[in-house]
């Protein structure tokens, strides 16, 4: 079966899936917007544009709608294009509440059609690079893992600059990185949040954050964004008891893995002057005694996200992006945003 | 005055102080050990070496002593120095209490003799760099310092690997880095403390800790130490308002702070592509809307701390190493055993 797309919202990210949902075989047929400016951009890229919803989902063939709007519209637009019998796809973050979730979710067992979030960077090279690193057991038991994105763009662009729209960092990138480190230990319960919200330039929204996750039995999570840091720390940083993980960027072009080697040299036996003064434990390690890896290779297309999608109309695989998968993530924004407000690490079972 | 001090454990850092206090115009006079080993380097040092406590104490002009022992005994030690008439001051931590700290002040007042303690790292290089960068106003209103020390030893050695001892790297490492930012904020209330203890290699005491302490008015502070980190993140990182401070290491040979500078140029208004994919947030940002500025250089000598001691002995000078500001520092230590213990954020007025 083809997938016929109709995008909703045309802006930066609808216009993104219009551009690369071809690439995954999907047909963009048409799309919809308030705003006159983005339906001329979507007539020349060749698409029927709509300033009518209903409209819009009467297009011929269309059978599969991708929502890119502000956040506060995703419920009420995912609502009606279910009911109106098209499989949806929302830009995350899904919406900004559990229980708006699953009305959502409701809706799309009502009528049968797909609802799905587009999870992106769970294809992401860095984070497939990390996965196969610490999977692999190159660092032994993972006691902690480190994820970073810094920028100095430094000031929100448009409605992510309002609360009320759902703007804010926790929303556009804490999403996608929850996102993935839970993907990575679905099992696991997380037992407790910690989550410190700041305002570094911005002063409605969060544009600084920094949020611990506990799990029941895993490592500790650390996840932070901010928007106006100058030097970046490494998107990934993992200590396990078998060595270290360090990818400074997306582009995985550098960084590696360190692993101890057990040899007769004495480690940590010497008192050694250093310009931290006498140490025994942050003195430099001898050469011999480690091994450095560089980054493995890994192989990574985000276009399985639409060639599942198609699958799943088929009914020949299930979804890769499940709705509880979201649910999960929408329970742990919930706690950030509680524990932050409170001031408090906050108890969860998520 | 003259400073005739003894040093009671010449272990590893009683021998550091009997090399370095000369240095500041202390004269060491005598040793007092339980090792016939270290009593036998003590006398080649040129030290009249003690096996007996109140012998040592009746040494001939002796009015100051050094306590350099496992943690454990620094309390009765103290007490009996005071009580001998001496000086005393105790290497870090104090003791391994608050209600141990205020028996050893209770016995300084009585005997009106000096009780202070060996926090040197408040004169170390790259902490006073991080203070006057910070201090000029040169990165704005300051959000954020982490504050990170990371070794590869792996492994504690002698007294320091067990608990009732006082091992672990909170009491270790820990006692300086939180003496450090609470003495740049001696005015601003710590209102909670969340601590993550881990053991990564040991069995029995923590050798990786991560500890934020939220300030009622003032920057969210992140101290962490890691015995077995292969790579190292910087050993400061500061995010303000007005700019970004890296230092990466206790030599200050490498960092930097970087600062926005205001020009017609668009930040954050295009959509860039980048590895991270189309954003606007993590743009890289013109290089004509930012300055770098390299390092600032500080003048930092450690025997102030011996000056001042000499200058309190004649009353005139005040302590820069007060009981006070060591009792905050064991308040901080015992409200982060208390949150890694029960696993949550400790509301605390310290």
């Amino acid at each position: 079966m083809k997938m016929k797309l109709g995008i909703i919202g045309y802006g930066g990210m609808g216009f993104w899936h219009g551009e690369n949902a071809p690439r995954a075989g999907v047909e963009v047929v048409a799309a919809y917007d308030v705003d006159p400016k983005r339906l001329e951009m979507a007539k020349e890229e060749g698409l029927t544009a709509y300033n009518h919803l209903e409209e819009f989902f009467k297009h011929e063939g269309m059978n599969f709608v991708l929502i890119a709007t502000p956040n506060d519209v995703h419920k009420e637009l995912t609502i009606s294009a279910l009911h109106a019998g098209m499989h949806v796809m929302v830009e995350k973050p899904a919406t900004m509440s559990v229980s708006d979730w699953d009305e959502m979710v409701a809706e799309s067992e009502k009528t049968g059609k797909i609802l799905t979030v587009h999870q992106n960077r769970r294809w992401d090279r860095d984070y497939k690079v990390m996965r196969k690193v610490v999977e692999e057991g190159n660092v032994g038991k993972v006691l902690s893992i480190e994820s970073r994105v810094f920028g100095t763009g430094g000031a929100f662009f448009g409605w992510r600059s309002f609360p009320e729209y759902g703007g804010g960092m926790i929303l556009d990138w804490g999403v996608h990185l929850f996102d993935q480190l839970l993907d990575m230990y679905p099992d696991t319960k997380v037992k407790s949040v910690y989550a410190k919200l700041m305002t570094v330039l911005d002063q409605k929204v969060d544009d600084y954050f920094k949020v611990t996750l506990t799990l029941e039995n895993g490592p500790l999570l650390h996840v932070e964004v901010g928007t106006f840091a100058f030097y970046k720390l490494p998107r990934w940083y993992v200590i396990g008891n078998g060595g270290t993980l360090q990818i400074d960027d997306f582009d995985c072009k550098t960084g590696g893995y360190t692993k101890p080697r057990y040899t007769d040299t004495p480690v940590a036996e010497v008192v050694v002057m250093t310009p931290a003064g006498p140490t025994r434990m942050m003195a430099p390690r001898p050469p011999e005694t480690k091994e450095d890896f560089e980054l493995p290779e890994v192989e990574t297309d985000w276009t399985e996200l639409y060639a599942n999608l198609v699958k799943v109309m088929e009914g020949e695989e299930e979804l890769l992006i499940k709705p509880y998968q979201v649910r999960r993530v929408l329970e742990i924004i919930e706690a950030v945003f509680q524990s932050a407000k409170e001031d408090r690490s906050i108890e969860v079972s998520i």
